[in-house]
């Protein structure tokens, strides 16, 4: 509840349309929506702009088709993430009109928001052809959330020419989002060659001494280049929620 | 060297005006200049709008002393940050304009860069007063490059009602900059009271299994909150110069 | 075996009622009786007020049923925890009495302990829906063992709001477990709020960065706040059994 | 702000001796005084029934000195914890009335807590000599917060009966705090001979392996006794804190 | 080779009877044979008086067939540890002779080694039902290398009266191996107990910040005992083998 | 593109036969095709003289057989590994002229490369019997790069006999590589006996305290003797790419 | 206390010598003296054989002094281990006799045990010069404990014929404690040359990625050799007590 | 020995000019010398072709002026690595013919090796300047081990230009080290450009989550090019080792 609204509320008060009780429970009354499996938050879209998003990797179908169909009842857009296929499949069973990108693992219920033409567009860049999935989640995700997004993938650091080859691709973008597992050494080279702020994502990508994804992520924390912030592993929508925000006017 | 001047450079050389040669060498000629001790980038306030930014905490005086003077004889601003009060003091003796600000162990050479109105204003919030000197270097580099900027200082989760006691501030900045160690549990709940981006900043403050500063660091990468992206620990300099590119309109 | 019970012993000896051999034997005689598969304690109710507890994790149905069994013959109620549904069938089969709480994957032998007035209530508190089944075992757990309790599901802190709704019922506690995944930031945001002790669960819930849980697990050991304590990551029901401990008069 | 005082203030708006404007501020405002370093927190006392604690490791004198200035000029008593004895010698020098504990490196300003009679006495166990620092940290503060306090010291496992000679002390208390470094196996041992919480310290006593306190801490948060419960590496204070909450009757 | 056939062998040069190329290559040639998959090494019987042991885990069956084969052929008993039932199965249909005890997941080829008088038995304690098939391992490799081994089973540290019922027998033994998951306390009680060398076996036993054994490696590394030597996580084979050399007249 | 490529470019544009613009286009252009799922580098071959590989763990099967193709249809052969038996089978059936050899996990695509005599062979050196598919994959990866390769196995330092046995095997290489998972400490002693340099390959061969491959990762780069240098665990193809360039005249 | 003790205690008790109050004391009374500052322990001898020995690491002097003041008192030898020179220096001047052993950290007070012929001789290998302290504690302790000891330096394994030549002199010994840094090697080579038990110490020799003597142990815990159990890092003192209960008849 | 001196040894003895004890002796001598402080290895030039390296971090001068001193005996140089100012001037007292070189904390004694022409240059390349006294260390012992050597500073990733401005440089050696820390990304970048082994050297350079160089470390250790080869960190001294039998003929 924000001051505007709470000072509306006291004038209510003093002059006798709203008695203190009732306005003591608007007060303490928090926009949420009680279900059997918990509290499902209608305000973020007020709150921060973004609508509310599921995370699905340890949900079962029923409670993100009660959580998909709460927030529609309310007039609301929603995305699950992190969900997989075979759950996917009987949220769709249940909610027909929810649409499933099984590259990204997204569930998207209700329209995409607007292009805004906000401050620029929103490019996202992957080192290999393995890091996709987590490039296709920031897509689609930053995509739902109403940027121009671009996609530049397989570029990774040891043959510099592709990414030197799009150079102005590069340089046309009001925030970057970098997509690199191994090394993780894709943001500070992207990062030495613009401008705007640039968003690492380490992913799982790797085996051995990359541990899951801390090689890279360790990296990233570590670059030199002063304009890179880092989100967590394989954290696609992290990094195009954040850069929504960033690309705002 | 940017694709215009890249034209123009072959146009020159069809002109012959300038020879292949010649062109060959400028193509190659990078915007560095090589002194004895490394080679200091002159072209970064051209490619990032920033300074160059000096890393102090492994450098003599005299290589700091060095770079700094060559950053000034090229007409450039310049900062060198974790700089010890034992280095900085020898760097003064050498270049007394320096100005040196012990608590953010930040040396700077040159004006500051004018205010500009861009976005809006940043906001440096910090958990605890232990939290203070890698605030203080956010707060000190952010204004150093152009930003509006405010502190508040002392908000640990625990006791939350001194941060919601400053909601109004929260909500009126472009992008909030959240300082904390021990459990690093700031941006999550920072995060989820404003709608702009939030620069997670985890700081070495604490003892025992903070591991020096690592439980705040995985703390802020694991945020439920989606609008929030992590920098190195203690790192207020990295936090201030993203800040900076978000904050520009 | 206790000191009245050994003064009693030798005062037998004393007596020449009880020989001198006779009483060695019984002060080494422990009480568990020796199965198949191990020493089944009996007298942990006797030492802790508290049943048996059975660890499942790692063991098969037989070695289950024949504790269970030798437990029962005893006269004691006995708990599993940890039990995977396809071992529980089988439990089950062989001793239909036993009650099977698959959310908890909890194994429950004889009636609840009777709820004792104590010193007041057991409040557990989780983070998200994921959280919900370790949320579950603790309230399963802290139910059988007698105590009041009451869940509060879905409060994380990045929604401040769901949480602050319920102050009342958060003061209203003897004891708070909380239970959050992620960034653990959810027990010294609770801890903050109350004037009780604050029992905090780290849970595997979380990727990448999170580790398995230890992410919530070191945010949980560094909180700021003074009045929380960490147990195991997932561990519901050791939670409740020291909850069960703390709320009694 | 509690429910009861803000209803008060709501319908001293409605009966009009309260301005909506003035109420408002009233409700934002927070009970702590805004020094130059720092939010002091006034309400924790109320809030928790335990003083406000300064955490003093990372602090200097001056910001010591000021925040106990503040307390003490609210009617507080005040804690400074992890202060080393030169910052200490500094804090005397400007509060003389302050008294410093240097084994247990704590400030204390103002009286102790009178003791109350409470559920019982705490009882602080530690296993080496070396763990006695830690030890006397706990003991110390819990005397402060108004328990009966005794301590075991040097009763190791590796030496049984050491611990075995002591059993009735043992089983006296009405909370149990353990304190050990190197294998932190004594809570385990504890635990399984009493009936009440048990509250674990690792210590960073130990090398090699030890890890500063890793080897201990991770021993106690596997401990198979159901009623153990860990606070971080050294943290005497915190478990004092919390043993006191769980002591109140 | 040893030193004695040296002696003998250059004798033999000097007195003619063997030319030196043919010395040379007696020199060169290693105790082994040859196959397909690596170089079954015939002399550890000879060098270390224990026969040859496979390591099965990454083996396929045919590897291990081939292996114990060529053992045989040279009559030596053989052992192949950590073998998984499904390729157990497959080995045994190609040498029905070979002995399988799955709950140590041990093939056996070749009879046992007769019980030696040596210095005294083999005594295996373990801590839970769980840790079972680690301390089975160790009987059934201390059995067939030639020891009188007892198993004491399920004295985990929280319920002391266990262990301590026992005290006879741990007094016992000429060597005690204690195997423990969780919390690791077993070894530094034992080691207190005792005037034997413990050979201390961590197991993988337990869940979260167990980390597949990892905290019970510690713990045992730390022991504040004496006698007290670690070997891998679940390697009850190795602690056998050293125990046998210990028992050893 | 190499220099002199530019400076012929440049030589057009001087004498008119190229237009500025297209000469910019030139010099932009990377050498690489563009599909739908990357971007293939073809000029591999021309800059390391190392023909393309494609890292096959994360990729499916269409991505690995469009990305083979591309390369085929310019001339060039290609190897992908770590490819799953089930991914290469559909490979194989689009694309039945790749050869799949599945103990190295390597599909391989054109000819092998034709023996250079170049400096010397290249000898992969395995300790264990379970280290053999690293060691195949390095083998294979070498034979197809143009090196002789020659493969010692099974020859574990705990029976140092049976590397002393082929010690002039050893001395004959230009370049080593050893393949050692558990205590990885091959390389210190294979270093020792020759004086080439020597690739240390660890494998996640082993259980418990290897975690898988750290163990023997950290004892190689620890390694005492200084003609050691590391790579990935397990990454058999990386030693044999070192290996041959090492090898190269 | 024993087993014949307590047998004689209660016939005592049942012939009326002995009250059973009396003996009740005597049955709890441990064999320790309560001090200032711990409980020493003055029946280890008589349980383990072995003196009691004070680890110095974080005590003070004084403390240090009152144990060895009260072991003496009551007869016995003592050591303190891990003791550095600014503090044996004071206790040196409280207690003149003690001797220090500064290379290996310890002070002993009393006469070193007579050699026992038992089974045999310790020998004590390390690899290289920078291991010869750790080494150096080992010798000494185990000479004190009474055994006959050999010291063989400087023999790692990237020189293998270093160690070669002493093969004579590494099978005569009854059990080896092999004292590595760095790759941590030693005890797998050794442990394949000998028929004894092996005791590896790792140390905390090296840097970087040897973190403090982690990769060393990580490496001795992983030995592919049958007869190696492991110490905490620069732990010699445990190496060498538990020898000597090896090497006991 | 190398087996042609053991085929002259083994006709001696055929010939009756050796008696067979004498050439045992011959056999088992190593090619060392015993001192007071270890057994100085003479036979590494023999070996490896490079000269014996002492180790100095943990050496005292003394046992330091004594190795040295005994190689000099034998007519051999050498070097003494990670050797502090204070220990240095020491051994320059008692070896005043020792050049010290601070920056690369190295002994050196006798001539450096003439430089061979091999196969080519030596590149030292390094990222920031805090890099260079790793990078000095490598280009001194790559000097005196006869190889001709350049050193490349100052060309960190996020200001690619800097580096590309170095191409030809780059392209013109015939082995490549790289020296960074940080993100560590510099080797996989160089390792694009180049057709020559690349050796990479993380740095301790950093702070935070850069772990004392372990970020760069897995960062180079997952390198995606595969021309990568990694030592440990710090190893200026490995690298240049490695590099000087790479580079030989």
């Amino acid at each position: 509840m924000d001051r505007d609204r709470a000072r509306a509320l006291l004038e209510a008060v003093r002059e006798g349309r709203v008695t203190p009780e009732s306005a003591l429970e608007s007060l303490a009354r928090a926009p949420f929506v009680e279900t059997a499996e918990g509290r499902v938050d209608l305000h973020r879209a007020l709150r921060q702009g973004l609508p509310e998003v599921i995370y699905g990797a340890a949900k079962t179908a029923p409670q993100i088709v009660e959580a998909m169909r709460t927030l529609a009842a309310h007039g609301q857009a929603a995305l699950a993430t992190r969900v997989p296929p075979e759950v996917a499949v009987h949220v769709r069973e249940a909610l027909p009109e929810v649409e499933y990108l099984e590259d990204a693992r997204l569930l998207c219920l209700g329209p995409a928001a607007p292009v805004r033409t906000g401050l620029g567009s929103v490019l996202v860049v992957c080192a290999g052809t393995a890091d996709l999935p987590v490039a296709r989640e920031a897509v689609a995700v930053a995509r739902r959330f109403g940027n121009k997004v671009e996609l530049l993938a397989d570029v990774g650091v040891a043959g510099l020419h592709r990414l030197l080859a799009s150079l102005e691709l590069l340089r046309s973008a009001r925030v970057v989002i970098t997509v690199a597992g191994m090394e993780g050494a894709l943001p500070s080279v992207v990062a030495g060659l613009v401008a705007v702020p640039v968003i690492a994502v380490p992913t799982s990508v790797g085996y051995g001494a990359s541990f899951g994804g801390v090689a890279a992520l360790l990296a990233m924390l570590n670059s030199c280049a002063p304009n890179v912030a880092v989100v967590n592993i394989d954290n696609g929508f992290g990094a195009a929620a954040l850069a929504t925000l960033i690309n705002r006017a």
